[in-house]
Formats: C-alpha cells, sequence, structure tokens
C-alpha cells in the first residue's frame, strides 16, 4: 500500500434516500477508493456491494435504541480507522447535512488534522414524497417548504412547528411517527382538519408504503402504522396530488357517516 | 429501431446542484438511454456528453429573459418529442420537485397518456450550502430548515418569509439573488442585525463564490454580488460555521468604526 492510500482522510457520503441507485456518481466513487466504511441504518444494504473486497465495513446504526453506537463511539472509531487505514467513507443515509450529525464528526476529525470531505445526497426529506407524486412545492399552490424534527431533545414540540403550521409552508417531519397524532392536532389548530396529510415508510424501496388522509381522518391510518421503523410526515395541499388521495378520502368521510 | 424505443415515454431527471458527477446512478442511466433531452439553463453542459450521440439535445432554459422558451412551449415540446422519438428526458437543474414546476409537465404529458418517471436530485438548496461547510441543521444550533422563493408571482414578498423570520429555522433563499438588501431588512426585524447570513453562486462548481456577513453588515457585499446569475441566500446561526465567517465579520466592524 503507497503512502497516499493510508494518509488519514474522511469522506462524508450521503447514500441517498433508500434505493441504491440514487447515491451519486461521486459518492459511488468515494465508496469503491474507501479502506474502511462506517454506515448507518438507513442504507440499502446492497450498495455495500459496491465498496473493494476484504475491507472493513462497520455498522454503526442508530435506531430506537436497538443495537446503539453512541455519537461518541463513532466520533472516536472514525479517527482510529483513519489514522489505521487511510480513507474512510462514512455512509450516512439521505444527505449527511440534513439531520445527519456530521458537523459533530467533522468538528472532532478537524481536531485531531484529519482531512474532511462531503459529498452530498439526494434527501429523503424531498425525495421520499416526490416517489409518492407528492410535489414539495407547485405553482399556485406551495412556493415554500420547511424540513423539521417532531421534537426537542427534550421531547417537547418545538417552536418551529407552530410557526410552520400558520404559514402555507408544505411542511416535512423526520422522526416523527410515533409522534403523529400529537403533531396533527396542534397543526389542525392552525390550518383545519380538511388539510391533507402523508404518512410514508420504506421510502424509493420496493417496499414502500404510503398513506394519505386528511388531519381530520388521520386516525383512520395510524392502526397500519408501523412504528419500529422511520417514517416521513407531509403536511400540505400538494398532498393532494398523490393519486388515491380524493378516492381514499371520500371513502373515509363516506365510513365515518354510516 | 424497435418499438419499445418508439414507445413514448419522459423521463423527468435532476441534475443536481451543479457538477456532472453530482448527478445521481439512476439519473445518468435515463440519460444515457434518451432519444431526445430537453434541459434547463442550470445544468453542468459537460453532463450532456454522457448522452447518446448523435440524438437531438434541446436547451429550453429560462433565465432572466434571455433566450426564454415559455413553461407553455417546453410542454408542448415534450409531448411531440415523446411521440416522434419514443424516450424523452427532461433534464432539470437540482431535483425536479423543488420549484422545477415539474407538476406542470407532468400533468400536461399524462393528459396525452405519456407516462413519466421522475428521477430525484441532490438540490441546490441543501448541496450549495453544505459545499461551503454550512449545514442546514446542526445539534443546539438549528432543527429545521426552511426553502423558500423571494417573491410571489406579483412580486411582493411572501407572508411565509415573516413566518421563517419569526421561527429558528435556518432559510434558505432561492431566486432571491435581487431582492437580498429587502430580504434582509425584513428578517432583521425579527431576528436582530447579528444574524449571520451567506450568499453563494456557481454552487459546487470550480468558479464557485461565497460571501459571509450579518444582516447589518450585509450592505458591504452587495457590490461584488452578479444579478445576471442565480444565487442561494442562507440565513441563519449555522452560517457561522463558514470558516471565514469570524474573521471576515470582524474585519468588516473595525472598518466600519475607521
Amino acid at each position: 500500500m503507497d503512502q497516499s492510500q493510508t494518509q488519514p482522510r474522511v469522506t462524508l457520503v450521503g447514500a441517498g434516500p433508500g434505493s441504491k441507485d440514487l447515491i451519486t456518481i461521486r459518492g459511488l466513487k468515494a465508496l469503491q477508493s474507501a479502506n474502511v466504511i462506517l454506515y448507518d441504518a438507513l442504507v440499502d444494504i446492497d450498495l455495500l456491494k459496491e465498496a473493494a473486497q476484504g475491507i472493513q465495513k462497520i455498522y454503526v446504526g442508530k435506531r430506537f435504541g436497538k443495537h446503539h453506537t453512541s455519537q461518541e463511539d463513532i466520533n472516536e472509531l472514525l479517527v482510529t480507522s483513519a489514522f489505521a487505514h487511510g480513507h474512510v467513507v462514512r455512509l450516512k443515509g439521505g444527505d449527511p447535512f440534513v439531520f445527519g450529525r456530521a458537523s459533530e464528526e467533522i468538528e472532532h476529525l478537524e481536531s485531531f488534522g484529519i482531512p474532511v470531505t462531503v459529498v452530498p445526497g439526494v434527501t429523503s426529506a424531498i425525495a421520499v414524497p416526490e416517489s409518492q407524486g407528492i410535489p414539495l412545492t407547485k405553482r399556485d399552490v406551495s412556493s415554500s417548504f420547511w424540513v423539521i424534527t417532531a421534537t426537542k431533545k427534550n421531547g417537547s414540540f418545538s417552536d418551529d412547528l407552530i410557526h410552520a403550521a400558520k404559514s402555507s409552508a408544505t411542511i416535512v417531519i423526520l422522526m416523527g411517527v410515533r409522534k403523529i397524532k400529537e403533531i396533527s392536532v396542534k397543526i389542525k389548530e392552525y390550518r383545519g382538519g380538511l388539510m391533507p396529510i402523508a404518512f410514508i415508510q420504506n421510502g424509493t424501496m420496493h417496499d414502500e408504503t404510503c398513506q394519505v388522509a386528511t388531519l381530520n381522518t388521520i386516525e383512520t391510518i395510524l392502526e397500519s402504522v408501523d412504528n419500529t421503523k422511520p417514517g416521513i410526515i407531509v403536511i400540505g395541499n400538494v398532498v393532494a396530488d398523490h393519486p388515491s388521495f380524493f378516492e381514499e378520502e371520500v371513502q373515509r368521510v363516506l365510513s365515518s357517516q354510516l
């Protein structure tokens, strides 16, 4: 191995929203030149087959408290892997800078003098609604969108969610699976019960599911939500573009009147 | 040419934020199998070299009133190209569903029974700040981001901009180059003059430029803005992560005190 291969460096790569062919060309090249890969829970596992044979591929996923690697441990592992093996690829779902805690990893690495490059990825926040035919912006319907996490570290609602509710923005909520009902009640106060809502799981994968309702009828879909898996909530008039929105809503309203 | 090649169909492909290697694998494959390409002004022109030799590549860009193809003309051209040649790729900068008017094209095509597929792209709204080391979200600094256009069709400010100003969200403003000063004055009312702001042009390309200031000192950078080109405005505390933010701000404050 020549020296250039063992120079410690880290590339943070956005793997995209799910399906392995939604990584960028630059991201794939980085992956193919990695000496070690640290990957999280959100990535299509087949993507790892693109890496060189025999290199270490370390799972550092954090999801719902299953196997749990702390951020401190990940930071430390990035540093030791880079010094030991050279080029480390840190593969993250979606885009590294959208709720990816990339800044913490970069600051830690740079404090050791290890150079870091970031390769952007297609964010799930946009691509997953898109895969269901829901545009986040649409002329004369929505001219802005707001991407937000449901709750703050202490578990309380973010004040920003109220500002978003008051606006006409399409609201995209990540990490909100277990809070759909409370979120819907809160936003309904400002937007009314006829506002459309979509809930999508396994976005862009073969087992993608999407359920659409209004804030009035959201309870009817809650039973079929798998809250052990992440999902994306979209609230806004653009959701009415989903092919099954009107048909399903009519069914729900009719059955509620029986 | 067999029949499958002449079956009319359209793929809307997000080309990503600029540099040609930031397209997705799926997007590149669509491009390589196109019989006609309709592309807009935001794309790295080298990307077109990936297409098959000899096919029609039609520029349909709309930028600042130069060569101007109306949306109606683009819709019509998509239909006639698909019926004449089969697979049409409509290549758009960034992501097709982020201010890309994709919905209008899809609705028009589907009214002719032409099937449409959408391939998401890395949006400039996220990747361009990222290329400057500015994360849109950061633990304990910003837990949401809002992507918005500066003005409505009639030229007035969007009410959503006020809601965004009142929140703690990172605000990303597209198509706002000629309105930076007015936007800054408006947002300063709610966020104060020390709020950091970044302005980036030619994002992810070799000639990328980024200028950072605060809402108080924004006027000092306006002179060097090229308002014949699009740019991205980022407002939020995350901008302080830009390597030159503090150094440049100190210089500006010192020189204003002379």
